[in-house]
């Protein structure tokens, strides 16, 4: 099976995210055009279906488990709440993602960051459901996402502490799909994940050979 | 408010699981009776429903980021998908338990234990499913469960290792249920988890008083 060529680059505006179809053998490229940009990636089996809506999701607790890592990078599968691999990571420019922490949120603004910061703050979590809302899922349905290229580190005492992203201009994260997916995708909207400023997150497919 | 007299001590017996309400205030005490075994909690809203059935869960994700550590023990709050505080640690004996690992599935044990073990062995999972089917919460919804007395320990490079659980017969852990709850326990079905013996869980709550 050979790849094809990539799709054209589409770009994830700041403070943004979208939704869209993988076929299982697509490779997903997601790339940071400027560096010290986060992404939210979150992901649904498109066969997997209950009452007509996607049910089986991306885990990071089952990702953990099989990889017994909490750091994922190259040679990495991801793993379904069922199981199955979703995704395998073929290239990684960066190596260092995080999957402990949820998206950020209206209410993550309002217990993190200083008063006033949540009105009216476009967040990862209202961009992914927007993002999902066209197939179907719900928002109570989103967990833990894969955070392309957010520096976050685990200190001896567990302490979780969130730096500036490492990943520099043109880095890029490739992820296979290994079924047909739902997948979500953002470029960050919170100040602390990404070094104070808010910047694009440019992805293309390269799609599955014959 | 003053706490009421405890409900009479109930068993989980080995490798089994069970559902039950708690009500607002209520305190839930997990004990570990004979030592190093390991107790999955998963719990929903109790008032949070889409088409009649639960939909609001307990989360590692939104818990890691709000506490800003992965190890949970006394004075922090477990939190929901939706960023409500479901439980607060009153009482915990141990100081060691896990929020980074699924409930061990019959998956676990075809791809982390040696050829055969998978074959119609117990498993968390399984005995969270049974227990939350009479609430009308499906097996996708089951999410990264808090195994508490479980020992995991993350290392500088991030790699997950499980150890015997450090905690001792009759030790326990109390958790304030601070909205009414619906509430999955395992005794855990893991020989890995549980320094290769399958032993009961015992619990009982504390109702909230008047």
């Amino acid at each position: 099976m050979t790849q094809k060529s990539p799709t054209p680059l589409q770009r994830i505006a700041p403070q943004s995210g979208t939704g869209f179809r993988l076929n299982k053998g697509d490779v997903l490229v997601v790339i940071d055009p400027m560096g010290e940009q986060v992404s939210d990636l979150m992901a649904f089996a498109a066969d997997a279906l209950e009452d007509g809506r996607p049910t089986e999701w991306l885990s990071s607790g089952r990702t953990f488990d099989y990889n017994e890592t909490i750091y994922l990078t190259t040679g990495h599968q991801l793993y379904s709440n069922r199981s199955r691999v979703m995704f395998t990571l073929l290239r990684d420019d960066v190596g260092r993602h995080d999957f402990l922490l949820t998206p950020c949120s209206t209410e993550t603004f309002e217990i993190l960051y200083p008063p006033g910061t949540a009105d009216g703050h476009p967040s990862c979590f209202g961009n992914l459901v927007k993002a999902f809302e066209p197939f179907g899922i719900r928002p109570d349905q989103i967990p833990t996402t894969l955070n392309i290229f957010m520096n976050v580190l685990v200190d001896e005492k567990g302490q979780v502490n969130i730096g500036p992203p490492i990943s520099q201009a043109g880095q890029r994260l490739e992820l296979r799909a290994e079924m047909d997916l739902i997948v979500g995708l953002t470029a960050c909207s919170a100040e602390g994940s990404n070094n104070g400023t808010f910047k694009p997150i440019d992805f293309q497919i390269i799609p599955a050979g014959e």
